[in-house]
């Protein structure tokens, strides 16, 4: 692993460690990764082989497609809300909420509640209330987050999903809604960036709402 | 005006007789077009110079800067009904109306219900249903017709306007919004066309609605 | 299942049932969708394995890629007209066609009468006269609805597909065409989404066309 | 007024009371809004008429091209920190800055510390470790953001700007180097929107914040 | 006039003289090219203050926004045929035109032929049968090409113009359509590059049409 | 075969028989269009299992990706120069060689000869004077057509090809450079459209160059 | 001027100084920039009102748009040559030439010699055996470097220019081609970015060629 | 090997020898042109495949993908410095580094230093100083070169490379963001063009740093 320079400080200067982005590391470095040291250790966007390499040394979800060793315990605060609008978009959702809980930030989630069927977002309405922040995913013209952020006083973190077809095939059409939203108070993240989603949620958490 | 050829069959065939669109023409060619002839004449996206010149041969509008000589009689039909999301919206989807009401169908129009404030929309359902197609024109991320196809069984006719800063300047987001909606149903026309959708909401009426 | 939610109420409020849409599913979601309940039930985007999967619960059409358990009887209706450009959009076209006939409306189909060719499309206009709407499934350069639309009465819904080679890969060029056609009366749905096209087809049909 | 439907409620339910986006407002519009009623009233992204029309009915700053009338308080809290790649970038920063001011948020801004010369940066790094929350406008590259949030713990709100000329004009490659971004932790608003950036902040700092 | 480097053995070469693109050339140049030397002399896309400027020294154009000194007398050939979908096409298709007769290219135009109204096509369709090239400008979803290239042997010289609104504003739309066409045979130049198109007919003319 | 409605009077208008276009054709199509009829067949973007499958009914060329059965004798003309600019872009030209040689057209090719080394181009330039038309193929930055036509009197039909990598990827580098050369005279087709210029090449020899 | 934190150390650090970008800085901020302190101030893209307020102040240059105070004497040093397409990119190559010269760096220029006319280039190319660099501003589709870098061994700085139309209008078809170049040896600085090629060929010269 | 023209004048002409780009060509094409002659011989871009059959002919790299027989020995020169954002990155980079040091050019490497850990970059500042040009590969919001060209008196030849997710998979937004850097001198190569950033290097150092 010569070539890589682990930032071991990163969590003291940012309050988030180091976590693999799986993409392009060999089963060998992933592997070494898992086996070296102690402590959390956390990985996103693992492929079928590359899980299968660490599944004996981390917990693996194949959903979120994350793997974690030795996660956090949880803390006692408000759990994060988690919402999508589909079911495509229960994959990207669940890398926040893989991240989060490893890191010990209970979450709630509440799956499959777009804006084709209203009444379901105002079913879930009321449990949403006790979350001091949202992350809602949702792909395809990613319409959610603007009625979402028009309906609560939490801030929501949104991110666009590359689930869709045609024209919103790969997610930025759903990127452009959010960014473009005409409900104030809703931060964007990159398509399917589940755990940047959480990295925002866990900033806001740690600086403001632990006092 | 000897290099324009008038498709004076077009409304025989069609249903929609031949609208002038003012970009491009002269003062001189759009008084001679307002002169000439009797009968219903039509201009649209007319500029303020070009609305003085025709002030005195046809009735004005400068919200949806068309000008209507001799219009229709209202027909006796349920009417069509125009949305849009904000104030912005509603120069598009006045030249939906303009358009409508020229030819004789009768229209209602629900201006700025969008979804950032839901309960907007959720007042006006009740008076939607009694409209056979429904015109929804918004900008910024165009998620009202998303919203509202999926609370109604009416055909919903979405115009993306250029209403929009940043990332939706020029109404692409409202475009691609509309066209990736997750609720289905939804016909589009080009961006600021509410002359299109006007008139596919008249092809729909005079095929299917007078019978 | 228990992420997805599924909507029961969205044919009583929007007159289109909830389809399923197969991408993204598993093997075991969608057999178990397919043996669960009773009466109609449509999928549409079946992979080969997909359709293998469910096709002793289903009707599987393997042009069309669609499966449909229980399709209702065949109103008494004018039958909406299905064209194409080329040979190459009809499995779009057939998508259309897979939906309107699982939920009872009659279908006439005429592909292959592009503009490249024109007495093609002169030929079978005489038969498209008694169509309410026309479904038109294009790709390339999309010039088929406009030709179309300059001809006929009825609303013309267009279907841009992914069918072109080089700048047209994927569809863009065909939605864009159709959105800036010439031809008043035009309404445009995503690349690709024949079931949508069915949808507002079905739309018209419910609120303009039965009384 | 009789088109504009105010959102009365909006700030009990969101925290954050509507505001007016002044383009394609007429100067009366605007004259009424500020002399209708009492109490807190503000105006964004103001042209040089408008503000000149509004200036004895409100408080206006050319900078930011913001009006309020009867600002909150200042609340007793930690400030929000404002920073900007450079100087082009401040009038995106001070509508950030008006907006929060006018509802009582406190603010310390840091203007012109770009990635050109990172000492400039270093400086001012000590000041910012008592914002809980950092609001960054950055055009051209848009680098700022990753490089701060590999330092400070802070969330961090980017601001891209349309400040550029070549192929960063408009602010599109500031507003990708940010969603883009290799540090965890960066919420994206969209171009130029030192509004919505506010209102992140205030929703951040409402629900996490004050207890 | 020192930076000009002037090119004037570029006729012999490739049988095209050098022709002044007047954008960003200053008044003083323009007068300065069409008072030195004598014979032919042409420039194009002409603004107000250019062609008033070397009014008395050339025959100036407003329509074409061309100017010329010394045409060349007509050559005893077939003309060539220029069509237009509409009539906002008009300029675009006369700048072929004037660089055609300048050159002493015989034409013959058929203006506003769209495909809106296929009558107007079929009705010139006869008179082109003589035409040995066929040029053809058309902006919005430039179809025009398309279907005329599918009724003659003549080659298509496609000219996609700026002429359209929302999504086709530019011509791009009409660009992509020609490239993509399903009619074999046509050849395209860049956007509203009615000089270019002539060009390519006189390549054509001179190196295939007069032996 | 029953969707396919062949245009057999293609050739007896525009000078082009219908050509079989391969992508989404079923082996069984493939074969059966082989079988049926006699005289001239071609089809073009073969893949390997379809060049396989009709590979004892036609003359089937691996690097062109075409097959043809019955091709027309040579006819007694000039040959048309068919040129590339690197090596990657024969598959491309070679498609517009098989097409001309099945329909009778002889040609002569002129290999990398791109501009990175501009002496090779040099050395061709003679043996080209001859040819009453170049066909050019070149990928990356495209610029082998402008230097090109700067130095002949024919026609030059431009063809830009997919070769290329990271910002040139598919082609629309060379597309574009082709549609904005500063040298006058090129006619453009889509990308990769080998057939498409053989059919604009055949057209101007067809109605300029047989008399 | 408060807000500007001037970086006096940049020359020590990077060899190039603090210079002045215009847009955005009041006709107050730049007299006050041009008065106070002494020796080398330089400024760009100067609109002409900011031209006329500090003409008594520095030598403003109307063609680059560029004013120096206090230019460094001239160094004894090969030029850097500077070459252009076309007439029009002669601003964007004159910005580079006034930087070069204000900091002492003599420069040679060959306007005007684009591959149109291939004949121009290979006129000057032995003059440009002795420049140590070469800066290439071309526009349209900028295929200059790519022919120059194949006949010479000094390295190339291509500035793509926003001079062109239809598709290439604002610069991005020379950008690309200019990246995507088949000749190796090509360096690539933004649209119009005549300053920055300088800063190239500065940092060149620095560290590489003054030894 | 009959289509290709070797340029066997390349290095005399412009101090770069023709490179193999391995994409296209053949496995026996490969082991051809690595058996004719003696001497130098590089490939890039070589996939497994072409990398196993010519393994016996020159040394293969994996990372890199390139492939060198007869590489020249190391010059005396002071070391070309190559920096990486992150791992992902270091293919990119070493394809760079293989040009070099078969072409005789020392190189030191620096990898894993991006902004999200700063203090990385500055460890090995100092280290940078002896080199007369920087090579920096970063993917993602490419930031890298920013932040280094405002601390070093270097030249900073940047290579976006094609790591990313969402909005920068493929490397555009790296391009566009090294493209629009605050900070000057910077000088930018196509996406992944590893081989490109040598040649500039090498181009520079044989022009500029060997007298």
């Amino acid at each position: 692993m010569t070539d890589i320079r682990w930032d071991h400080d990163r969590e003291a200067r940012t309050g988030i460690p180091e976590v693999v982005f799986a993409p392009g590391k060999t089963l060998e470095q992933l592997v070494s990764l898992f086996s070296e040291g102690e402590g959390l250790r956390l990985a996103t966007r693992l492929s079928e082989a590359q899980m299968e390499a660490i599944s004996s040394l981390a917990q693996v979800d194949p959903v979120s497609r994350t793997a974690v060793r030795a996660p956090r315990a949880s803390l006692d605060l408000s759990p994060v809300g988690v919402l999508t609008g589909g079911t495509g978009d229960i994959p990207v959702a669940s890398e926040a909420v893989a991240v989060l809980r490893a890191l010990g930030y209970p979450c709630l989630t509440f799956f499959d509640v777009g804006v084709a069927g209203l009444h379901r977002l105002q079913k879930v309405l009321p449990q949403l209330k006790d979350c001091p922040v949202l992350i809602v995913a949702a792909g395809m013209e990613g319409a959610l987050p603007s009625v979402l952020a028009g309906l609560v006083d939490a801030p929501v973190i949104a991110v666009p999903t590359s689930v869709g077809s045609g024209i919103s095939l790969g997610g930025t059409v759903a990127l452009h809604s959010m960014l473009a939203s005409c409900s104030p108070g809703i931060a964007v993240v990159n398509i399917d960036n589940g755990f940047g989603a959480a990295c925002v949620a866990i900033k806001m958490i740690n600086r403001l709402g632990r006092n």
